[in-house]
C-alpha cells in the first residue's frame, strides 16, 4: 500500500538493527484517516471470502481491525491478554511467546464469540516472528472456525512470521513488507496488495 | 443515549453485586456500528470545545475513542500500560490503582504527543471508581494540555468516580448511568447527553 510505506517513510523511525517505530499514526497515537483505509483495503482484498468477524489482539490492532469490520460490515473481537473478572464463561486459550519481551503470556478469547462455521479474517498491526498471528491462528482452530486470511499492516519480511504462516498453508496480505533497514532508512519489499494500489 | 440503554438491556449481563458484562459489543466483541454512533454523540457533545486530540487508555477504550476522533477529525492516542522497547522518548506517566484487581499500575503518554495547548476529549469505556479517568487527566495536566471534557460509555454511578471527576471541575458526558442493579436488572440514572437522543 503505497500511501503506507510513504507514511513510514516520513513519519516512522528506525531504532537499531530490527525496530520500527510508528508511534505517530499507528501504535501509540493513532490516525484515523490512514486506519480507515488501511481498513478498506483488507476489505477489498478479502470482499469475496465471506468474512463473518474480524479477529485481532489488543491493543495496537484494534483500529485497523475495526475499520475491516466496518468496510466488511462484521462485528470484531479482540483476543485479551490478561483475563478479567467478567471473563466467566468457556475461554479459548493459547500461549504466544514475545521475542522482545522473552516472556510467554496467555492469549484469550471467550469461546462464545467465535462459532463452528465462523470465516475469520485475522488482523494485526506488526508480523515478525508470527507468535502472536499463529496464536490466533490456533484459537480459530480450537473454536472449528475457518481462518480466510491474515492481514498484517506492516511486515518485518526478514523475520520468519511469514514463511510459518505460508507454511501452514495461510493466506497472508501485509500492506507495507520491510525487507530490510539500511542506514536508518527503510527499504520495502513489494507488497501483498499492491494490485490494489 | 437511548439506543446504548437499550442495548445494555438486551445484551448486558449483571454479574454479582456490581459488575456489568458487555462483552458482545464494547469490551471484547466489538459492535462498529454502535461504536460509530457512540463516537458521533461525543463528537456532537463537544463540537464546539476545540478539540485538538482525543485520549483514552487500552484496550476497550480505543474503539469509542477512534470514532469520536474520526467525527472531531482529529488524532486519538491511547494511553499504554505497558513500557514497550520503542517508547524511548520522555514519557508522561502516572499510577492507576485498580480496585477489581487491587493492583497499582504504571500508565505512560509519551511526550511529544500531547502539547501544551492541546484541548483534550477524554474518552473510555467504563467510568467506576475513577482511577483511570483521574490518571488520564493527572498525564494531561503534566503535559499542560487542557482536558475540556471527559466522555464516559457506561457509568457506575453507584460508585464515586463521577463526583472525584466533577469536584476536580471537570466536564463529564456519560452515555449511559447505572443507578443500581435490581434483581440482576440495570436501573439507569438520566444519562448527560440525554438533550441530544
Amino acid at each position: 500500500m503505497k500511501l503506507l510505506e510513504d507514511r513510514i517513510h516520513t513519519d516512522g523511525q528506525v531504532l537499531g538493527q530490527d525496530i520500527l517505530k510508528v508511534d505517530r499514526f499507528l501504535t501509540h497515537q493513532v490516525d484515523y484517516q490512514l486506519m480507515k483505509k488501511i481498513g478498506k483495503r483488507f476489505a477489498q482484498v478479502y470482499a469475496n471470502a465471506g468474512v463473518t468477524k474480524v479477529v485481532t489482539i489488543e491493543a495496537s490492532g484494534i483500529a485497523p481491525a475495526l475499520y475491516a469490520a466496518e468496510s466488511l460490515n462484521v462485528p470484531m473481537v479482540f483476543a485479551k491478554k490478561a483475563k478479567n473478572v467478567t471473563m466467566n464463561d468457556d475461554l479459548l486459550i493459547t500461549e504466544v511467546y514475545s521475542f522482545t519481551k522473552k516472556l510467554t503470556s496467555t492469549v484469550q478469547i471467550s469461546s462464545k464469540l467465535i462459532e463452528e462455521g465462523d470465516k475469520v479474517l485475522i488482523i494485526d498491526d506488526f508480523l515478525a516472528n508470527g507468535q502472536a498471528a499463529l496464536g490466533l491462528v490456533h484459537l480459530m482452530e480450537q473454536a472449528k472456525a475457518e481462518v480466510v486470511g491474515l492481514g498484517m499492516v506492516i511486515e518485518k519480511s526478514f523475520q520468519d512470521g511469514r514463511q510459518k504462516l505460508l507454511d501452514q498453508g495461510m493466506k497472508l496480505t501485509s500492506l507495507a513488507r520491510i525487507e530490510k533497514f539500511e542506514d536508518g532508512k527503510v527499504i520495502f519489499a513489494p507488497a501483498d496488495d499492491k494490485d490494489f494500489d
